[in-house]
């Protein structure tokens, strides 16, 4: 099924003009909304160009809770995604041959945000949709559930939960032809924040990796604080008993007295364990003079993995989360780039974690995550880490980063 | 308007293996969804069987707070009821020539979940869409809001309002060809409960009946309390002043102090009283070897009614909930086999009335409902009541069943 | 796109028996939905009367927070304006030529309710949907959220958020053809009100005015309480530094000390101002014999300005909402009539300002605006505020008019 709407056009896009070709699937300003489903691009639209065969197409889920969320999926010849345009632009799950960047929830449907209440259950209404390889939590609040100021914070805000307004397609004319899924999700409140995350996740054909490059624009003209965490999920095949996590620390923290207990094995990981529960530790990384730094998980045989690479300088924080519990419960780790900790914002705020935006002010966050297929690989980006780190020795605390 | 999907599967189910017909409205794993609406069954599509003329069909609510909303309804050449599969597969009402089994609720619409926050008015916002003839409460928890374990436990908790996302129509092939509506309603929240209610309402051609049998399974590795209600409401033609509820009674207590005060005139109704608000009895009843037990609300005359044969063993409470206010305000009763009693579930642990699920463990549900046509049918149950009650008699308490 | 379905029906409405053609948009007791986007009606449909111009006509809009709603647009010639049938029939803008009523909200989307948490942020969820010309607050409770009586009220009530279940389009076939949208909105809680708004919005081919004409009706047999706010929202071009508002004041006192200090000024309007947050005041009207009053916002220069009308029997009281904060953030003043002030209902009780339908009662709210569209237009409502006020003097209080 082929979509007849075909706009080709030349765009200025950041800093770098690039010839790009464009399909827009949702624009509200416009009441422009691509209804059928199926292919959007694929590589018979370029038949001049050489690259391996890959396609974009859309699918509207029906019945259930899942009734109306329109996936984009991504085929990129060797990486298949999809992104959730419904769902704040969260990506569900990569596959890239027998690997799978993602994990088992035992949450199934994709959850239409009409049938979530974030303020359910004590603010933890979030965590009735939660299935997402990647998503994103924010942006006026992350974190914990808890008052702050008089008003009740629900759990990791609420951007995973709000549909995009704008969705779009778009491809590179210049090699390497990069697939950009682009989408906007604001998050507006009049008088209590009025945030654009401008989300574009991008992939090259042929690839092993997927790039999210998002703006975050404050349209006040008042600052406002602000809080993102990149709450990337693995599961098996990475994660399994003897996994390990690698990353160039600066700084290591437990969240908590439980996670405290164990720090000193916090790079490894159990089987399934029930009555785990979870362990989350904080962190600061080292970077390379760009700022951008790289975290990794690998399997137990070192034989396959994903690494992360992000930037510092907008995302100064990491949480590792290891809720290493059991399988059927869910078997899962995050490894979580972020502007603070996962504390509630009051905490974060009094800890100095939470960054502002200027009025009309923006920041942009870069995270890439790429597939590791084998042994090589893994090895590649372990070298790559320890030439971040150097000789420099990580600062261990035993005290969870909260004030008194 | 027929529908082209047509399966007909040999399928082994529970205990017993009968040949069926079955067709699939929704099943969200498979992204499979029926749109059309119309007929999906009805006995022409199996002319060489000896029934009445029967049929299902589906049909689609448009506009308004039902927007949305599905149903199924089925005539069995005798009843008429409608599943609403949006709406956790309750029944609407129940149709029998004359008598209808369902009540006159101020709320009109079908309202779509997507339209009700539990969590309004207090944890009360359930009765902005209470108007069906059966509806489930539970599964995490049923029964008054309040805080359980710093949580906020809403009105008869979650299951009511969640959309299937299995749902089927089959008919057995082997006599008497009986008609079941199935639905999966999955109540799942990460870390916080992992319930499937694999729900049947089901029917015999021409018969007078209506069955639930429903399968609660824990898909967590961890136990797991849970609470479910069959609030089972009836109006007019049967609830009017002088109607009788009879059932044979082990024990029965008052809920509170204003149902204390007319505990000796329980089994008898009010007409529409105005300031009466509602009476609520806390009942265990006496059952056959089986743990099958009956209850009955006839009419005046006693020229009408309903029955209700239920398990005790996997549902060992009762209540009767007795709300003959005002006709416009809703003049109804509820006859409600339960896994406890309608307190908040923090009063119902401390008085240990919470059953467990094991990990993967799981516990069914019979109620079957009978429409009572006549002083015959009506005389008939009674004895039934009369034979499992024999010479026991019921022990009175005039204090609410509740810890201090 | 002509819609088929075309019903001209002779209708009795209310005490005067009119003629008058009926389209149905959506009737949710009968299932009825008129799915097609397109003209409803138009002057064409009726070639022998001597009107301007016109058309009604229905939108859906697609995508993002929008995604399902239902506009219905008026173009009677002179003005256009569209009616929200999915948010409790608000009406979005009015334009009319280079005037238009409403104001650039930083909420874009037309928010869809089931996008909207009104218990979100400590209760004040309807700012997140809050861009409307005219959105009716209430009608169980309007106002600040806060407990009262236990439970949680949330700011300005459900009514805005809540679509309306029978949806039509009427022409008088009288000179002067009024043209009505009739919308439905019923605010029901078993147990917890029963209410029903009929709602009319209308007007004559080729004025500058449109008309509202409500009815609330009490479902109930026992009396209950209501509130009811026309949040009629005002922004450029008729805001701006030095616009003026006039009325036929009796008593005027600051909602709080913020707007105290500042009341010797109140009638007047700043240009955009960072930090000036808002100033409300309190007010009620004198009224001409039949209870009728008139209040304007004109322009610095008088040259265009927002004549409103309304009947001060059912809508005694009167809040002036300054919010002359940053254009981006939202500059806008609110002229609202209304049952009482916007302090929580608990306030309100006590301060006696809490009306009272009686079982089955009705009262019908009646607010006309009118675009001015020159000097003599702005000068004419001048003199009949003035005509109304005659020599009575302003009871100014610098107290807020709360109980201690």
């Amino acid at each position: 099924m082929r979509v007849l709407i075909c706009l080709a056009l030349s765009l200025t896009c950041c800093c770098i003009s690039v010839a790009q070709s464009k399909k827009i699937i949702t624009n509200t300003y416009e009441n422009q909304h691509m209804k059928q489903d199926g292919i959007i691009y694929s590589s018979k639209d370029f038949a001049d160009r050489k690259t391996v065969d890959w396609s974009v197409s859309k699918q509207t889920l029906h019945g259930g809770m899942q009734d109306g969320v329109e996936l984009i999926h991504v085929d990129n010849g060797k990486l298949k995604f999809s992104v959730i345009a419904t769902r704040g632009m969260s990506v569900y799950k990569v596959d890239c041959g027998d690997i799978t960047l993602g994990w088992n929830s035992p949450v199934k449907q994709i959850v239409h945000p009409k049938f979530i209440d974030l303020n359910d259950h004590g603010g933890l209404g979030w965590l009735a949709g939660f299935n997402e390889m990647m998503v994103r939590c924010g942006v006026a609040f992350a974190g914990h559930p808890g008052e702050d100021d008089g008003k009740m914070l629900t759990l990791h805000g609420r951007i995973g939960n709000i549909p995009a307004s704008n969705v779009s397609v778009v491809v590179d004319d210049q090699p390497p032809y990069r697939i950009r899924v682009r989408g906007k999700v604001e998050e507006k409140m009049f008088k209590f924040g009025l945030f654009e995350l401008w989300t574009e996740v991008s992939t090259v054909p042929g690839s092993n990796a997927i790039q999210f490059t998002d703006r975050l624009v404050n349209k006040s003209e008042y600052e406002k604080e602000y809080q993102i965490i990149y709450h990337a999920n693995y599961g098996r095949p990475i994660l399994e008993k003897g996994a390990t996590f690698s990353a160039p620390v600066k700084k290591i923290s437990p969240l908590d007295d439980y996670a405290a207990k164990d720090i000193s094995t916090y790079q490894t990981y159990l089987g399934p364990t029930k009555n785990y529960g979870e362990q989350v530790y904080c962190l600061e990384m080292n970077a390379d003079k760009d700022g951008m730094t790289t975290v990794m998980l690998n399997n137990a045989a070192g034989k396959n993995g994903v690494a992360m690479k992000y930037n510092t300088k907008s995302l100064p924080y990491f949480a590792l989360w290891k809720n290493t519990d059991t399988e059927t419960d869910g078997y899962v780790t995050g490894l979580e780039p972020a502007t603070g900790y996962p504390f509630n914002r009051s905490v974060e705020r009094s800890a100095g974690r939470v960054p502002k935006l200027k009025p009309g002010g923006e920041v942009t966050f870069h995270v890439e995550i790429s597939v590791l297929e084998n042994a090589q690989a893994v090895a590649a980006v372990k070298k790559q880490i320890e030439r971040i780190q150097g000789d420099k020795k990580p600062e261990v605390s035993t005290t969870p980063p909260r004030p008194k």
